[in-house]
């Protein structure tokens, strides 16, 4: 969503206490929380431009947010004025990044009220009348179906596009921006699916609408980094001072990196990297931990580091990496196998996790161990997007 | 659905009668119907894992299902406690040979309900808030939209994959069972089309929602036979007492293989075949319809057949099964080919099907005769899917 | 559809006056607006054919179509019988010729208020129940999502086929007829695309349902040309006495073609031709101008055109056109682009149209004049699809 500049913003009642930039958004002060990157689109004229022509949409949702906005202020302040000190609003979801420790527990929260919709409920109808354009550029059939489904389940409608990249105007050399800016006078909310890193952030900020990053090529995950940490909570309970396993791809594997930079928000948190050599964790992530300091440490003993955590993430080593050297893939493969053996050290409130899919680097027979928790992951994958979507449309 | 052992289970009040197996499903009592070959998924880890985790699944639909059940048995009770001898319940739909003739009449009668359904009525609603997973490896356009069409007609919604095999997970080697395990947790029904035979029924060991096999490779499409009969009972108006020619390929067609099992079910059916030499009917059928007292006879007269016939079933020869003996295709393809020469030799009230598609075995001149009912047998294809969809979403 | 033989007919209260052929059409009489191409239908027995098997079919449009013609026609002879004297009904969208400028007069009002629907009203619901089936045998992203998001926007449903060609039954052999006439049992409106020429008609003649074509090759697209006609009313207040200014690749955009062929149709229009040698207005179009009185110009200078026009439509140089002559390509590709310097001749309330996807014929520095109206060129595109889906199942 170009209309705003930052990724997230919030508003404000009252004095302003941590904005870097200040500007007035039909009606409401918003402070931006994520500036850093993205003051350039402040100065951009494809902003401007966009800004402008964004009065020409007419199912645009900002009056609409504005009237629940407002409706909801009011109430607010009718009750209880202390409340409303802060308001976050959330434009776009683009990069794990974006989000802190408090946004995190509100989206949370609205996740945990999605688990409880019941068929045949208002709630179920709660976006009767959207429409989401789901634009996947790279099929991902998994990724696409959680978040039509998520759209589904409060009664929002959705667009199709299975693969973009070959069917769409994009095969005639159309610009992205141009094609989001088409795709936007169609629907109401856009998930994006793309090949090359950085796409959702050109996306979102062309589009007047809000943009959802669904894997942007080796970049960002976010809706994969938040159902992680998600299922955390809601398996462990908490997420301060927990001990966090990541076994597998720790070099290409962009979930674990994610999921490595959400839990430095977190207090006391205790991530142990196991991998084969050729794909160890990159020192960007290791230097980050170690800035925000959080507890990290390389260890080559899956056993040990098993007994001693809350949560064993398993991830796939993806040949597709590899190339040629199918030598190398093997070797790295069969290292770090979760099995019944891995199972008989893990504690008992511990779970295992993986994002799926899964070749047999968890054996199948772990699955009916109640720790297996990574289809219930993929389940809270669809109560994450649930509230997201229905945050970004309707506000909170 | 994983959930019951059966593929067809019935519930009892009073003393059981047939049943092989009986265990308590959510309160209530099932008589296994269909044993033989799914014993094994009673001791089947997976379906003890399944039991358990389905517990876990918000969207189930086994509470809604029993909550209705519940209802129908109490207004049953009260009223006319002779009626509830017996109540059938379907599970998944993954083969032609599950259904019993009650059964069939059962489902007949509800896709003669759903005929029937008009836009804007409540019972075009009736499946408001349900959501169907189109999980196709293999294309099929035609089948696809065919249960789409049946799931929207209800006021339900789909996720559709146009092209799971080479899109999803699948080529990055997940196993069937984790895509289902993944998928249930996004839809309430899964509509799967598989190249291999026993993939649906593998998909409904696992799912612990309802599966209906849209097409296994040269297994099973039992809906596909299912519509058959049912446009049998609509044109001629009954199914005890008919005679049936099959025509084309008998050898390679699952959809007459399907038929002449299902017909077997029925009083004095009389079924010819008739085929080119190298696409014969296999005698694991003969053997069948011989065993249950089915008569049926080898013809090479198409004009002969047809004079005698209710239904001509006139099948495609398919090229596909004949890899490089194009000159074998050749001389099949043209030996029996349905025209007006055909349709003057017929009876008045006799009709002319095909699954469709069709290339020329059937002449396009054929279109017009009032007997040409194959255009009927695909719209009722839409009443069968309709019919079937309901059952296994909101039971009897 | 083929229940009336033509694409576009009229209803008469009183006597007949233009009418080349009367018939009756359930209650109603009917007289043949474009009647030339479309009589050969009336003795084609396919048509005769349909017209029977139509009456099979449950979810056919006419009844209800019917009763509201009737309840419309008790309301306007009570009140004002003047205002009864012509009533259109739109069966089919085929090509841009089937419009005369008093239909496009009230598609257009239609569109408009299609503008004004809001989110949530009863008017966004006017077509629940309703299935659209699109059909496309080519891909094009772009105007499949324009017609499925103007389908939902008004509560229908939409079953999807984003590349019919590869996957249906079509790659069996199967006829476009009989591919019709099975999805038309699936669903109450086709859009097509298609890859033939005449494709479009051809299932119009069959279907009992109304067809909107969406592209049969280098034939027609008559949903482009009437919402580039919608745009340049929205936008220059006027149709009558405009200048237009067609630049770009003239011989085989069928775009400019069909817009030259609609804007004959309003009065003291004047149109430029600006292209490359290669790409030069063909013939046809040139001598139909001249026979309707319109007035039309070769021109070389894109500048002078640009400083004299109301509109400056641009198009893409299709690389596909050229095949190897790539140097050709080259040549004609950068000789007209609309830039800040084109901008700077123009009229204040000119505008620069173009039908996209665009390549570098038009700068992305033009993006932010208020003159460059392509988007919102698209976004018309959603309101004009809306009202003819509208006008095709509900009638005017």
């Amino acid at each position: 969503m170009a209309a705003s500049s930052s990724l997230l913003t919030y508003s404000l009642q009252g004095h302003v206490s941590t904005p870097n930039t200040i500007k007035f958004r039909e009606g409401f002060m918003y402070g931006n929380l994520y500036s850093s990157t993205n003051s350039k689109y402040l100065t951009n004229p494809k902003f401007l431009h966009n800004r402008n022509s964004s009065k020409l949409e007419n199912f645009d949702k900002s009056s609409v947010r504005n009237e629940i906005l407002c409706r909801a202020l009011e109430i607010e302040n009718s009750i209880s004025p202390v409340l409303v000190s802060k308001k976050f609003e959330l434009d776009d979801v683009i990069e794990a990044q974006q989000f802190d420790r408090e946004t995190l527990n509100y989206i949370f929260d609205v996740a945990l009220d999605m688990e409880k919709i019941e068929k045949g409920s208002s709630k179920s109808q709660m976006l009767k009348g959207y429409l989401m354009a789901t634009l996947f550029y790279e099929p991902s059939t998994r990724t696409r179906l959680s978040f039509e489904s998520a759209m589904k389940r409060l009664g929002g409608e959705v667009l199709t596009t299975e693969n973009a990249r070959e069917f769409s105007s994009a095969a005639k050399g159309e610009t992205l921006e141009d094609t989001i800016r088409t795709v936007e006078g169609y629907s109401d909310i856009i998930v994006m699916r793309h090949f090359e890193s950085g796409a959702a952030r050109k996306a979102a900020a062309t589009a007047s609408i809000p943009i959802i990053n669904a894997g942007d090529g080796p970049g960002q995950h976010p809706t994969q980094a938040l159902l992680d940490v998600y299922t955390i909570q809601r398996e462990i309970g908490k997420l301060d001072g927990i001990k966090v396993g990541l076994v597998g791809d720790l070099a290409n594997g962009r979930t674990v990196r994610s999921l490595a930079y959400l839990l430095a928000k977190y207090q006391d948190v205790k991530i142990y990297f196991v991998s084969p050599d050729v794909v160890k964790m990159k020192d960007d992530i290791k230097d980050y931990l170690t800035s925000q300091g959080v507890k990290w440490e390389e260890c080559d003993n899956l056993m040990e580091v098993a007994s001693e955590c809350d949560v064993v993430y398993q991830t796939r080593i993806q040949q597709e990496r590899f190339g040629e050297r199918i030598d190398l893939y093997e070797q790295a493969r069969g290292k770090y196998i979760v099995d019944t053996n891995v199972l008989k050290v893990m504690q008992k409130k511990a779970v295992v996790m993986h994002p799926l899919p899964r070749l047999d680097e968890i054996t199948v027979d772990v699955d009916t161990d109640p720790r297996a928790a990574y289809f219930r992951q993929a389940k809270n994958g669809l109560y994450i997007r649930m509230a997201l979507v229905k945050l970004l449309l309707l506000g909170w």
